[in-house]
């Protein structure tokens, strides 16, 4: 990042939701250059306390006016909250951050993942800074994509440029971490209930999802496919700038903690070898590569002790291995993907976007 | 099953193992004709003692002569146990039902799941009637297939009837027991010890299986494949007929103890409507569609109070449901399987098979 850059005032919403929880231990480890920082929650959550650099921060909830002055304000919240509130912010002369679903697909906003297209930036903020720009206050609006999304193309996009992706198939295997906070609540409770001989009582989750697999994330739309399933190829259509990509999705919650992983079979334009593949993702920034299966070593969301191989969880890097040639077709390769679904799913891409955003400020 | 059959002499190998346990159940609960129960188990478990129709029957060791009287021989263990007794098994003039990996890919043995292949007995019995039969003892060994491929095999044979399936792209989510009762064992061990701050430390499976996802099943073979996925493959092709049948397989071990969930996107070479796929499958027999997502239906390993759906484990059918069209790609769809791989895929299918076989001696 830049040095010197002049301290922000940095909002965060949702700072107590699972997201929020990550986003300001990142933004202090990260050296971000937050002059003040002014946390908001939900009225349930109201004058509950944050801690950022060692001080502890009173939340505060949303009201008419609570922008004024803030010169980055991070969404981390329902796409009910940004609907009605990040556009407030931007008028009020802040750049948006969100991470909800709600201006993902507008095609007026860029949806970004630094790595992949954060290039769009620099005509971005040009825009913005035009006495009048076309798209007023919405210009200083920016979105992340969904999690599944996120990580899914950190390593298409290296893949794309060498052999021009032409269809995927991927099938997730999302931690409860994706539904919040009380999803994760949730899973520990039901697990240690089910040694204690009690029923599991779902509330968050549509079913059981202790030692469960539940192969339904968000609502059921057109065609029988859920928005999640939907997020996944339409964003990743947006994001790699392909709009012609052929995606097939199958999104599942399984009982882990945190983490989404992908199995993802790909078909390309041009032949590749596996060698290839393997090198352009080693070298692409934000994603490590784990490929060694004779030393167990692959992508997981947790290891142990005498493990080779580092766990997704808690970490930044997008990891990626089982890459291996698929003979069921021309130019077939299937891969293994796992990343912190809260980090470059989330936390670590907005704050990301948001430094990406004060290099050209 | 056919009536007033000869009551027999059945052994079962393996009969403290996860499948023998299952098997012995199920041959009581199906009315299977045994006149007399023998099982077998390693030296460590000998002496153990198991139950059927309410009698104590104690486990003894394999040795030379004990399949003497046998008619037929259950094996439910290691494939280096298959190696060294079915044919000895079956040179003692019994029937060998393999679920074993030995004799699967065998040319000259049937790989059987008799709802989609039993037809195949007939020709083998009038063989092995034949005073000088081709094969000797061979001829009364019959393989059952690995577990993923069991219920897979039972969905995409009605499929293929219907529209003539082309390719696959599956990717799993299998239990614990398939790895045995010890994998059951260390994932309820390795939960336990993390809600007390224990320290998972992996015996049976390569890595810590409690809320964590595993991509490895079995050993790496050739092309980085792991001998599940390829069994999933060549398996699949023998039973369906198909041997063109383009396969791909992601096999991953998901933090459950029962029923094997697989992701499936198929394309076939005719089209097809998604009702008549539907229609086809509920006529399969030991099939059952749950596919209702507004109700939230669909299949899964567990289920809970209140929910309009009952849960795979335990059961015998195969669950299919998320069935919808995939646009990705002409004449494409995805569903998702769950069967409990004790039963569908091993101790029930085996015991079909002897069902099956008892109709033509």
């Amino acid at each position: 990042m830049k040095q010197n850059l002049r301290p922000m005032r940095i909002a965060v919403v949702g700072a107590t939701g699972a997201v929020g929880k990550e986003m300001l231990p990142i933004l202090e480890a990260r050296g971000f250059p937050v002059a003040q920082l002014v946390p908001f929650a939900s009225a349930r959550s109201e004058g509950k306390v944050v801690s950022f650099r060692g001080h502890a921060i009173r939340c505060q909830v949303l009201k008419p006016g609570c922008f004024q002055g803030i010169d980055m304000a991070f969404f981390d919240a329902s796409d009910a909250i940004s609907k009605e509130w990040a556009l407030k912010a931007a008028e009020a002369g802040a750049w948006v951050i969100d991470n909800s679903a709600t201006y993902r697909m507008d095609p007026d906003v860029p949806l970004l993942v630094p790595e992949v297209n954060g290039s769009l930036l620099k005509k971005r903020v040009a825009e913005a800074k035009k006495p009048k720009n076309k798209l007023g206050a919405k210009v200083r609006i920016l979105a992340g994509p969904n999690c599944t999304t996120a990580q899914l193309v950190m390593v298409l996009k290296p893949i794309d440029k060498l052999a021009s992706i032409t269809r995927i198939v991927v099938s997730t295997y999302q931690s409860v971490s994706g539904a919040g906070a009380a999803a994760m609540d949730e899973l520990a409770a039901q697990t240690v209930g089910m040694f204690n001989q009690k029923k599991p009582q779902p509330k968050v989750l549509a079913h059981q999802i202790a030692f469960n697999c539940i192969p339904h994330i968000g609502g059921f739309k057109e065609g029988g496919y859920t928005s999640e399933e939907i997020k996944v190829a339409q964003e990743s259509r947006k994001i790699l700038g392909l709009p012609k990509l052929k995606v097939t999705c199958t999104a599942v919650r399984v009982p882990t903690f945190s983490c989404h992983a992908e199995s993802v079979n790909i078909q390309t334009k041009k032949k590749f070898k596996i060698a290839a593949v393997r090198k352009a993702l080693a070298a692409f920034p934000g994603v490590i590569v784990q490929d060694d299966p004779s030393k167990n070593i692959y992508p997981m969301n947790q290891t142990s002790e005498g493990d080779l191989v580092e766990s997704a969880t808690g970490r930044d890097a997008v990891y990626v291995g089982r890459i291996r040639e698929d003979d069921s077709v021309p130019n077939g390769m299937n891969l293994w993907i796992v990343s912190d679904n809260l980090r470059k799913g989330a936390a670590l891409n907005a704050v990301q976007i948001g430094e990406a955003l004060l290099e050209h400020l």
